[in-house]
């Protein structure tokens, strides 16, 4: 390699790495509506609008085979991408996967990985139309392109937030990185030790949000139902604060979100208390939960009020107020984005 | 990991194992015209066809950072996908970009690789719209997928070969496969040694067809304007021989080539003589060159004729007759895939 200054990726972080490298590209194509920068990219093809997105997921950065069973494994990486498609207020259809294997995987290995993807697939009605395997010096790359639809007037960009909209998040929130800890903590302890079943009894769901994960095709077709369109949309997959100041920053606006409201499931608030975590943390920067955070005008109270499984959490501000947290005794504290990053020093 | 029967990946090679996960899909979009075995998936948006197709690249495996520039790579990347969509008679529009990378990168890698990549985004008229960027544990894994456009009539499958058409490839073949074979050789000689510059005076085209190779933008355009539409048509990645029997298999039919008519560069024959190598067997296995091979009604046999780079090799036979390889000495010899195959056992 050539003798250049040499500087490290860890000062820029995933985002910022990303601005830096396509902040330059001008997009050519007429049919090139949107590129970096949302869930999807967005094409547009006879008045017909295509979302694009794609995820690489890489063994012992996204996942650990030590406790990821390859089925669960292709099931997870084909969702987290539905879930970006639904992100933008569209519908999956195709799915390109490309898998670079080590010699330590047997084709039985990648049988149950595509058991997992076609499983998937059929939920939520998406076919696997190609891709490319080939083998790794090391570990698993998995590399997943999704391809979905949405009506022109559908699509839900993550800046299209407005003063005065309700912030609403679908299910609840850090019970995924609960599950990890979890999972972690066993895998810590019975490390090297044979024929052990560890005892996950009463935290199911945590293991279930880990390892199996949902896209919320569900929610995208209630709010449908109810004549909802949200004005921004994303899902969450880094973690709800950092989200949040995507849709904030993007959309040039503030927010406050109430910490009372943000959902949380019982079994994710006593795994903290045993972890001697704070819940409410976990919950704003945990990650992996695949829920969608969107905002509605305030108009559509009502109609978002009946729809089971939506909370609204907050609401959307000018954006000189920035993006803050009000907490159960009425403090107010600034969000800051710690969710998950791969690029940033430990 | 669950106690089962495990099969070793080289049993089965990467075609076979492609085969062997993806036999069972069934595609349940009407909008999804055809999947997986061809150089793209064929997608139908409102009558319009999209095209997609995805390649994964990994360190140790693909490429060799001791002597791939990263810019060149980011070319290289590129090029190889746009290579895909111009083989089903397309053109390419967008792709996503996704990398995964070690400590051992710095910014600096990063924006050469994404000003190759630009530079033959610019050249061919495609948009970056996304991607994904994330950390590895090791070497640097590079997953780009393309989207292309091509009208209904036009576009081209492996599957479409008659009896009496004649087989034609663009450009020569096996430089590229010569290319890295020099460069191996002078990594194999200089490793360990700094400071000394290897003397490739006179090979320059072969480090060029290896390092930076190009996609046939230009034979389709010039196929295009001769009005000759190809029966079936694959770019050459894998070696020449190979994809014959992609095409013939497909197509069910089968061929006869003829060595003489193989089109090698005068570099090429020199280094294989250097090398103590047959230079047919490096054109016909070598890969990586990137040229167009395609069938063409025998009738359109004085239209491609006039075209410059483009070369007719032979014939398409019945299928009985099997793929066959006639010598300069007139011997027939059965055409065996030797290509690259990354999953098999060396």
């Amino acid at each position: 390699m050539q003798e250049i200054h040499r500087t490290e990726i860890a000062t820029l972080g995933e985002f910022g790495l990303i601005k830096h490298l396509t902040e330059n590209i001008k997009l050519q194509n007429p049919e090139t509506k949107y590129g970096v920068g949302d869930d999807a990219a967005v094409l547009e093809f006879n008045n017909q609008q295509t979302l694009v997105t794609t995820d690489l997921l890489m063994e012992g950065v996204h996942f650990d085979l030590v406790y990821t069973p390859m089925k669960h494994l292709g099931y997870k990486a084909a969702i987290v991408n539905f879930s970006d498609i639904y992100a933008m207020n569209g519908t999956p259809k195709q799915i390109t996967v490309s898998l670079a294997v080590s010699k330590r995987f047997c084709i039985e290995d990648l049988e149950l990985f595509y058991e997992g993807l076609q499983l998937a697939c059929q939920l939520h009605g998406v076919d696997i139309v190609g891709g490319d395997t080939t083998s790794s010096v090391t570990g698993l790359a998995i590399s997943i392109t999704c391809i979905g639809v949405a009506d022109k007037e559908q699509v839900t960009y993550r800046n299209g937030a407005k003063e005065t909209d309700l912030v609403c998040v679908s299910g609840d929130l850090g019970a995924a990185y609960m599950g990890l800890q979890l999972l972690e903590r066993e895998k810590a302890v019975f490390e090297g030790q044979k024929e052990i079943n560890p005892d996950f009894s009463g935290k199911e769901y945590l293991l279930e949000r880990q390892l199996k994960p949902e896209a919320r095709k569900d929610i995208i077709e209630e709010l449908s139902k109810a004549g909802i369109r949200p004005t921004a949309m994303m899902d969450i997959s880094d973690g709800l604060s950092s989200e949040l100041m995507h849709i904030c920053t993007q959309s040039n606006v503030g927010c406050r979100v109430y910490e009372e409201r943000i959902p949380i499931d019982y079994q994710t608030a006593v795994m903290a208390e045993e972890l001697n975590m704070n819940v409410t943390t976990c919950a704003l920067n945990g990650g992996e939960d695949y829920e969608l955070l969107f905002t509605i005008p305030l108009t559509d109270h009502d109609k978002v009020s009946s729809i089971k499984g939506i909370k609204v959490i907050g609401h959307i501000t000018k954006p000189e107020l920035g993006c803050g947290l009000i907490t159960r005794d009425g403090q107010e504290f600034e969000l800051k984005a710690q969710g998950w990053n791969p690029l940033k020093e430990k």
